[in-house]
């Protein structure tokens, strides 16, 4: 794969004060696939002191994103117009793990899946999908 | 309305350490509509220095879900079960303003959307819809 | 409103073999609103007699994506992108009644939302709400 | 797999008259997963002419509902609660074939998913994916 498409997309990741915000790092960038993954930390919790919904989807989105990305002139930028979580489990454990994929590619439109993952003791457990739109846009 | 309902919510959102972590503010709870404020600050940014898209889902998701809150007995908790958001401009402007309302509540789920607006120099642009469903689950 | 708008709906609607199928009519449209309405035919019903989801789904799909038609210049066309549905109540009734509504017109994307009644008795049950995105493409 | 759970879903599916004005037909039922074929049909077009984008819905959103059906005790049904549907390519081919999964099954809820492809010349392009909620309820 082309390090000039990783390159831009380590840069972009890094210039997202969220990203770190949350913890999150890029754990793995391939063609018309992204991983991200974020601790769960202290100040990223819902009510019962569970990951927040906002964590997973944030990691979720990004991921799903940063794929699309990954297939996509170097000189354009993607954003999201539309996803959609569906939350299957609490976010239990020490950390997310956010896996994006591209379905189909295009020039107006990417449409995007992500699956997140808690992992608790080495176990990890499926704890949201989710289906959107990326739309490229000029940098 | 009820102010025991108005305390559970305040008690449930200040037990949110991502709320605060995102500067959010609940301004207000009436029946089946809650609104939630929340600056965009240096550290919840996207790659371009605009509000994140997971700050606009997170305080999106909290307005909807707490707004099915207001219509549900006291000894219960509600989560989201899946939501869906369509962003139709970037978060752009000093803070933003997550309003959710119930479209219909119910024992088993409850149909809620919410609205969120961007305020720069006083003036308000609507930049993201969310339409999902929340459960309710003891607490 | 520009009657060629309409007529260019109207035709378009006519073109449709599925809306003549499902026994639909175009019963308004002005800037960014569309309704549509149809019987709950004995040929398009779900297994305990009531309205089918596809016939909410396919009306209310066509409203929003004709009212996004209605902002767009005379030679293009409209094509869903993606649309999600959350249904409220079962079809009980005799005729079910699509509101589609622009949210936010564009060149490139428009945001669009559906609302389905059904009526039985004089009495209207909203029984469906839809958020989705069209895409206007060259006819 | 259980020839009671098989028989049911055929019997549902025979009693929803929606499928048959489709000329849809179940082409496979396994554990957790279903397949519903259905031709594209004259009385089933858009306004140019292919597969109308209710009929990719409607196949798409039985197959899910039948697939959750395959995992939840005899004397339930299911009905969906919501769904996505994101549009690929159009509906062009000889027939559309509908694949439901279930990506979670639980008591309150299940977590389904739908790929459509259409068929032409024997070849199969991916036209739809749906992500949604079934809820199980007492027949």
């Amino acid at each position: 794969m082309d390090h000039n498409i990783k390159d831009r997309i380590r840069a972009s990741f890094q210039a997202q004060s969220m990203m770190e915000t949350l913890g999150a790092e890029l754990s793995e960038i391939s063609k018309g696939l992204v991983r991200i993954t974020a601790p769960i930390l202290p100040h990223t919790r819902q009510q019962q002191g569970l990951g927040h919904a906002g964590l997973t989807f944030s990691i979720g989105d990004s991921a799903a994103g940063y794929a699309a990305l990954t297939l996509i002139p170097l000189d354009m930028e993607v954003v999201t117009a539309e996803i959609k979580i569906n939350l299957l489990a609490p976010a239990r454990g020490d950390c997310l793990i956010a896996t994006g994929r591209v379905i189909k590619g295009g020039k107006r439109l990417s449409i995007v899946t992500a699956e997140v993952h808690a992992e608790a003791d080495g176990e990890q457990t499926l704890i949201a999908i989710l289906q959107g739109t990326m739309v490229p846009v000029p940098r």
